[in-house]
């Protein structure tokens, strides 16, 4: 896929940005654009742009810009979203029951196969057509149907523990909103973690307003 | 605050972890802390701590290490935390209805004042310890409180016609978590602006999980 296997982390976030915007462009019907029209869109430079799509094997022609739903199509592929990747959710909270409803997780490459809570009052509910399991059924699940990717949705006191008992079940990638860092203690064990704190969001743009 | 006013953008982004650490440390009841310890439990170089730090004029001494308490305290200063920026939120559906529920605005140096929908179903309901208001009263409360930012919690249809709306009212300073890229049309015309798109993090997890 890319040339050293060496993908750098600000290059692989931008691509889901590169889809999403070349998902808008092709929305409305636009089939081709330069690397110039697609870095005034997106706020890069084109020789960054040329760069980024490089590291993938590079894509488009000199002089005649990129064909969007081909580009489109193959960050996807490099994505990985025809893989539909196992997912299931723990913590069915307000954050959990918005996430769970909002995101579109076929669209990025996954399937949400179970919803976890240890809240008995809401055990058994209906959330986006699955059930919400009771935790203590966890071990069980995943042992029957080992789901890949868990997004903790629960509080920081009980996230260190819980990450640990999903490790033991096979889990590798968490989508953590816990606020607890969790990457901190799974490096090198081949653990995918990416830590949303929308808190820090925020006071981004506290300070931004501030300082404007 | 700073030497030349002008902070990077990978600078700013990096405060408001500084200040979770900062707390975490505080909890776990550490008075000091080296820029190598610091860096070490941030991910961070040791280097990189100090060049950061000096960029707000510096905080500790060689050798001695930075005092957890007085360190966070002034991060949380230059975040501008102690300055309650009245904000609104757009939207309360399921992710508006987690945000409003979930984020401290208080600790992020905002306060919420309203919450406005134009379901009519909803509106009048309690969320937060806040009615629920009809979008159609958005503009008198704009003028009665002032508020200087909004959350969007909005669908991307609605999204652009919306901030228009509220940039004539007055707002400044968007959160935005409608899947529509605001700053593209209102650079330069001193509005900030923090797009939040949680499905591009859950891309770059699937990503990393297809390519561990």
């Amino acid at each position: 896929m890319s040339k050293d296997g060496k993908i750098s982390d600000s290059v692989i976030r931008r691509l889901p940005r590169y889809y999403r915007f070349l998902g808008e462009l092709l929305e409305e019907n636009t089939a081709k654009i330069s690397s110039a029209e697609l870095s005034k869109r997106m706020k890069l430079t084109a020789s960054q742009i040329r760069q980024d799509l490089n590291c993938f094997g590079g894509f488009g022609q000199q002089g005649y810009g990129y064909n969007v739903a081909e580009l489109r199509e193959e960050i996807g592929k490099i994505l990985g979203l025809d893989k539909c990747r196992k997912a299931i959710l723990i913590g069915a909270g307000n954050l959990g029951t918005a996430l769970a409803l909002h995101i579109n997780f076929h669209k990025s490459g996954c399937v949400l196969l179970g919803i976890f809570d240890s809240n008995k009052k809401i055990v058994g509910q209906d959330l986006g057509g699955l059930k919400i399991t009771d935790i203590g059924q966890l071990g069980d699940f995943c042992k029957e149907y080992s789901p890949e990717i868990a997004i903790l949705c629960t509080p920081k006191s009980s996230a260190k523990e819980l990450c640990d008992k999903l490790i033991d079940l096979g889990v590798k990638s968490f989508w953590n909103f816990s606020h607890y860092d969790l990457n901190l203690e799974y490096e090198g064990k081949d653990i995918v973690v990416e830590n949303v704190h929308l808190g820090d969001s925020l006071l981004t743009l506290t300070y931004r307003t501030n300082n404007r």
